[in-house]
């Protein structure tokens, strides 16, 4: 339960020094990240980042010549935070470790929420980027594909039936995630971190388009999992509703 | 399968007429639907629309005094096409229907890409525009409800199991069907029509969301409609290899 709730400035910071960033640059990098995601790529000019952090627009130019330079830092630090999100050292096996991963991911996609909600106006004009995208969630996808591959052989998952299969399941995922995103942008542009509530409708839809490749007690447990991460509230209104009542 | 090909144009023309545009202003609103669909909301000024049309910018601030005025022109035009497209005289009932009607959706959803595809950037600061998508959302939402509650009735679709829903399920496909006009704006920015396989992409990821859903046969007819109307050519493929070569 630690890593799910650990604090999303430690951890960026250090993957910002580990992705070789230090001092200033790893400053404005990490600030950049922050205003990117709370105001959009495309609303947020050199100077302001400056001004933002007290520091001169020449000091800051020094470090990141132009804005394109500053937005490829903040994607060295995406990337490596999403590939240890989405890489796990050992494969999930059980519900709770799916709904412990889940969160995490989620978690990880909303700190970069910025990079997903203006993929559209960071890749339509850039080769490279959008090679370099597409790669990255082409390797998301067999991780995900593999997953859910050995969730079968583990008798969680049903095989898929022809011409359906995990591929187009991970994309659905994928689709769902950067939905949700994008939903999270438009009603709490400012929020410095998701409640838990956001993330539990994420996993809630994620779990919806599961659902029905579950066999019905892996789904009951995975779901009981992410309630009791997320609204344990909600699960103990349920338990108590479920409860014969002694007193009446 | 004629009002599967009809034209783009005539479509939108129609609207815009119904919407209550007629001469210039309507040839303002319709080449802005154009331009925002190719590079972006953000990225078009009222007065590359002006040069573009080869009219004064003082001619099209006449009509539209802010460029805000001219969006919400387009919106109008957006909001009648989209009930149209999702609103049939009469429900779905065979996967043949199914098909030829999703597939007039995608075309109209892709046809006004450009508000989808700007959603954050629209929605964000706008709080009466937020409410009016929201109110359209729902609207929407309720008629795919509706329909798929219906396709039980006629015993194509499962009943859903607690605590899935069909509002889940709809949302799931909201939320891909959305994904799906991101990535045609990234892959494609400069079609003015869609490609058939585009389209065939979207309705393979909807059934694959849908699959498990519905019942076998239902699932297979379905699958072999959207082949039928959008990839002929690959569905006579299969169907030759599938056919024992007698010249063996």
């Amino acid at each position: 339960m630690a890593s799910v709730t650990k604090s999303k400035k430690s951890a960026s910071v250090k993957t910002a020094t580990s992705a070789g960033y230090a001092g200033t640059p790893q400053r404005i990098v990490l600030r950049s990240i922050e205003l990117f995601n709370r105001h959009g790529i495309q609303n947020v000019a050199i100077d302001r980042i400056a001004s933002d952090l007290k520091i001169s627009p020449g000091n800051l130019t020094y470090h990141f010549k132009r804005k394109d330079d500053l937005i490829r830092a903040t994607l060295d630090i995406l990337k490596e935070r999403l590939r240890v999100a989405l890489q796990r050292p050992v494969a999930v096996s059980s519900a709770q470790d799916g709904a412990e991963y889940l969160i995490q991911v989620f978690r990880t996609f909303w700190d970069f929420r910025f990079f997903f909600n203006s993929l559209a106006y960071l890749l339509t004009d850039d080769r490279q980027l959008r090679k370099e995208y597409a790669q990255f969630n082409q390797w998301a996808l067999d991780i995900m594909v593999a997953d859910v591959e050995f969730l079968v052989e583990l008798g969680h998952f049903r095989a898929p039936v022809e011409p359906n299969n995990f591929r187009l399941l991970s994309e659905n995922i994928w689709g769902q995630l950067l939905h949700w995103l994008r939903l999270q942008q438009i009603e709490s542009p400012s929020a410095s971190t998701p409640p838990n509530a956001a993330i539990y409708d994420a996993a809630l839809h994620l779990w919806s388009l599961c659902h029905l490749w579950m066999k019905p007690a892996f789904a009951t447990e995975l779901l009981r999992a992410f309630q009791a991460l997320l609204i344990p509230e909600r699960l103990a209104k349920t338990v108590a509703i479920r409860t014969p009542r002694k007193d009446r």
